[in-house]
């Protein structure tokens, strides 16, 4: 992927934010320039700066799953600068973690990487149907922690799903005025829906699709599958016919769904995964659907660093076009 | 309909509020000249400018219904500025969408036609008996993207209607206070009423009732049927003989119970039609009976742009008394 | 009923509150020169001004009942300013209603009559067993509407009457605070009471008393029966034999439940009568019960302007004393 | 006993705090100027003034149980000013009340006799297991109505006990920073509770101390009985074998609960008896036992004024030692 | 253990923060002075000044347990000062309590010892399932008390834990922006959870984990069994084979679960045991595993103070390392 700039030269180097970046930041035209900024920078950091492409690096998984499942496998994670080191060393666009890991190593690595601070978070030690997750963090901690973004998690589908959505409406109306970027995780799930329902194709495109009419500047989505779960949609899907048998045809539609394309979605790994060819499959496909990037946890921080570094790398190297 | 003004002229030309327009103005006396000057940009603005009429795009059903079953039909309506485009180019009054479609392209079509915000919203990825949409923006929000309305959707006969009936107080009471409009979409629905209730004559009059209680300068319901549905109420309508055979006398009954027609009201268009002429006679009994306009979501971005404007072309020449 | 004025002449006729308003006012002496101000507004407007007696025209019906219900006998009721004119030609010491009908006419119509804005309302699209009304205006709107007093609604029995209280609590604070008086509608209602008891002796003084210990300056309740609903009150009752055979025995017990007298008690119409002989003995029945007067809703907007001017014309009459 | 003052005299005359109230106010060094005047104010106020013993004139019952039940056996108590000239007239340190009853008369008695705002009340017109007081009155109307010290209920051992200390927290925190006193009544009771277990001795003193720990300067508890209802605290009882089987020796119990005598525990007197003796003993037992007095309702006002003025009289007589 | 400082002498002894102070206190970069400040107060405070090692007397069991329960059996620690004279006698490096027992006796002993308000609170009068304590006392509370650090407990596990958290999460981010520290007591119950589940190894690292997201800068969790709760995280301990056979194992687990011993950790002592060795024991346990303290409550104050003293004399070398 060429990165190309129009205007300013330094020293004879083209200087300033890319044509694509400059692209990516007019769809967000009504956002003030603090918000804009924020969002160029997060674009402008990393192996991928200028493409428009991410690798985010997120670390809430202590949280949501414990911290033994998630750190004994490679123990170096438990310690919160490992996770800021590796995010700096694989060239991540940012790296992202609830208030603790990032009030635990912010100060040490300040200006080093964009961070992301995951404001609300949700743990399985109790059980329920309809989760809602704990507002963890405040606009302000993403403030006074030097963050240009906050994160926030919303389970469409959830008999709760009202209150994460007030919830994240009054955060990011607070964000954007602070100037902040708002990032949010869109994660169908809750007693309406049945569990291959939560990352059916329908569902994924309106999940998207929710968190962009909320105002999300970035969205965090699930791959789909071609599975279809709302009978109303699928009705919708089969007159019309939308091509759906591909991962990138899926990635495609789902990019349609927030905003034909003009709202960054990202997509998640999912668990450490026994296969590497598989999850570089996974970023061809979102590559060539359109899609803006990966937020890659577990597959990154659960191996070595080494290892680790070279599988991001070979990630980065797919979106920049640099592998087919 | 002759669009007639008794005052001012410049060049020899009539400027200025129309006759009807003041005498609609008149109606909302309590306001303020801020909320006063954005109902008049609502009156002035579009094909039926000054005739008091009013048709609407409303472009909330991707968060209503997701986004395939709304936009994979005509793929143009997944971008946010086709829609400001189709509402301007076909001479609406208004435009109405949620926070992420008027974020997304205020700014480029920033004062070419009056926004009105959604300010709340529900989906279908939970089901419930009772609904309650959810806060996803604010009169702040409003106010920083240059709208000259907000709108909120009740659902009287819900379980949960005290709290949306609160809401709205609050966000209405401080939209006024800041010189905006109040729309108010009235929806019954819910656990006590029948399926066949929600758009029974007596239900939809007294859902107008309610949202004219309320505060709202602007009214939409759903076109009422013949069908009674409260007891109590089916006794009066029966005993006093109100008419109720025809749409136009029933759209009439409806305007009559938004205080004696001293409050704007509108009707939803409903579901894609296969049928126009049966649109248009709704658009006549809706005119007939002392109506003042739709609001027409589906039946316009659902079609090819150019037979949209067309069909709201039709659809305004009725308003105007073009079309018989 | 002799209007004294003990103090001030202008051109030999004696102005300024009479002995029977300064009476009544020194039962307030805690409150803000304000609220005595609107308070002595409330005592001096209509045809039983200086009096210390009350007939308050209350129009919610359209929001609690529905509009056909209530205004299709007499289609003027649907226009918010016939009440407004109504009240005023039939010499009411006020009109009170919900915000939309205030707002509706309260400009057109400003400083005619004293205005009691209902703070909160009921509908009922929704049943339920314990019912809670929505607050729908605020004490910022009363003043902005200029009214001198808000009204509350709150249903003593109902499992959410604690939730209303502390809702009267604040409003009423806030009221008080800005000068404004405050107007309690006590209706017991809910799970815990029997249908007869809603309107029992017993439990219609404790709901009097409840409204006083909250605070309110005029306690609107229903005429009670003598029946007795709670087991531990009807023991005092007939111990202390405590007289409820007639209608003007039972109204004098409530009076006195109310702070020995010294808050203004007034009783409610109930539904449109047939037999106006049977009103006007409810109202002589008040008068010699010590009561302060009425609120009569249905039977006077829901006849004949004419008819409703001389209806209420006979009951000030029975309350100034010019008719036994 | 005797009434000593260490320091000044006017007139050669011993003024200023006696000894034994400096000795209570000592307790309270965290406190600052403004609450231990006000708790000065009720310790130094009536017939008992400066001995550290207090009575109380609370009147809620009409809240409470209703106004018929409360006054009809002595209907001079319908009067709010009744009860202000009775704690008077008796020499109380205190009379504590609801909203309006305070409303009613503070201004005509101004400054005569301390007053306590009940903050909040519960009613028996709704039937509930775990009952919750609602919240009457705010900090804010305590200071308009010249009051010294806020009074508010907690029902420790219902389910909504919770909220109750967490109301009480806020209003305790707001009225010490306004130089209020805080008087908490703690009454056990809720599904979780048997009957007898409500004045339980384990129960009482729990409730004491749950009430000392949320910063209460005056704790009110009911006299316990030598019933034991918690096992894991009974086990303790009788292994350390605490003493309760004199009333004096429950009172010492409870008092020490309450920071080993360091809070100020007043008990209250229950429903009227009709044997004053068994009063007067409830007296001497609280005295004995190191308690701080009594708080009177029902016997006091319930019974014509002059043989509460005698009733009252002895009671004093006995916490003063002027009766053994 | 060798306390040393790199750099600063008075008179020739070395002053200021050891060199174990200040690599503590460089795990909380992120905290602004104040806090900092306060959290060099309690490592600097007591026997175990400048060693890291914590030993803290926590007095809230006379509310979640009852008074006669925690002081019966040694009645001398009715006596609020009581603890705070146990606390500085046995030279503890904090004392901890809720609101009352602060402000009984903070002012007498201003600035004697670090004092931990304790700002919720559990009481056992009403038995819930899935527990929640009530918020008691607030930041302000804490500040004008002279404490140097807020306590707040969580209950990982129970229903109401996302109320908790979103609790702590205000609470903590005032309390840092005051300077203050912020103590966490994470208590896994609740439904989800068996009774063995609740001091389960998993469990416990995970409800450290937990804390320390949300902010904690000190956390206070159970001493762990070998018992594995969840079997998704069995499944890990089994397969990575992590280390828990013996206690100090289990410590260390726990210990690197906070961001790999980047947060300093205590553990509770539990109830009063017979047999002080067992005691002994763990604590040797907690000091081999890493851990930094213990916590000690009952074993405190429910034996005699000469005991008492001996007692946490004994564990407080431990910790020093002058006994095995």
């Amino acid at each position: 992927m060429a990165v190309t700039r129009t205007v300013t030269t330094v020293g004879g180097q083209a200087v300033g934010n890319t044509d694509r970046v400059r692209e990516i930041l007019s769809w967000y035209e009504s956002d003030n320039p603090g918000t804009k900024t924020n969002l160029s920078r997060l674009l402008n950091a990393g192996r991928l700066a200028g493409t428009g492409k991410f690798v985010i690096l997120p670390v809430d998984q202590g949280f949501e799953h414990g911290p033994a499942r998630s750190f004994a496998v490679n123990p170096a994670g438990y310690d919160p600068n490992y996770h800021f080191e590796l995010a700096l060393a694989a060239g991540c666009n940012a790296y992202a973690a609830p208030l603790g890991f990032i009030e635990a190593a912010a100060a040490r690595h300040a200006g080093e990487i964009p961070l992301i601070l995951k404001m609300n978070n949700h743990d399985t030690l109790h059980d329920e149907k309809d989760p809602i997750p704990a507002v963890t963090a405040s606009v302000g901690d993403a403030l006074r922690l030097g963050c240009v973004a906050i994160g926030f998690t919303i389970y469409p589908g959830s008999a709760h799903a009202q209150t994460m959505y007030e919830q994240l409406r009054e955060a990011a109306e607070e964000a954007k005025a602070c100037g902040l970027t708002v990032v949010v995780w869109s994660y169908p799930r809750g007693t309406s829906l049945s569990k291959e329902g939560e990352t059916a194709l329908d569902v994924t495109a309106y999940a998207a699709h929710i968190a962009a009419q909320l105002g999300a500047h970035i969205i965090k989505v699930k791959l789909p599958t071609d599975y279809l779960e709302q009978s109303a949609a699928k009705k919708v899907y089969e007159s019309v016919n939308i091509p759906r048998a591909t991962l990138a045809e899926r990635v495609k539609h789902v990019v349609q769904a927030a905003f034909d394309g003009h709202r960054i979605v990202i997509f998640s790994g999912g668990p450490m995964k026994e296969n590497d060819a598989g999850v570089f499959d996974e970023a061809r496909a979102i590559r060539d659907g359109g899609g803006f990037g990966s937020i890659i946890g577990r597959n990154s921080f659960q191996r070595p660093k080494e290892h680790a570094l070279k599988f991001l790398g070979t990630i980065m190297k797919i979106y920049a076009g640099e592998i087919k």
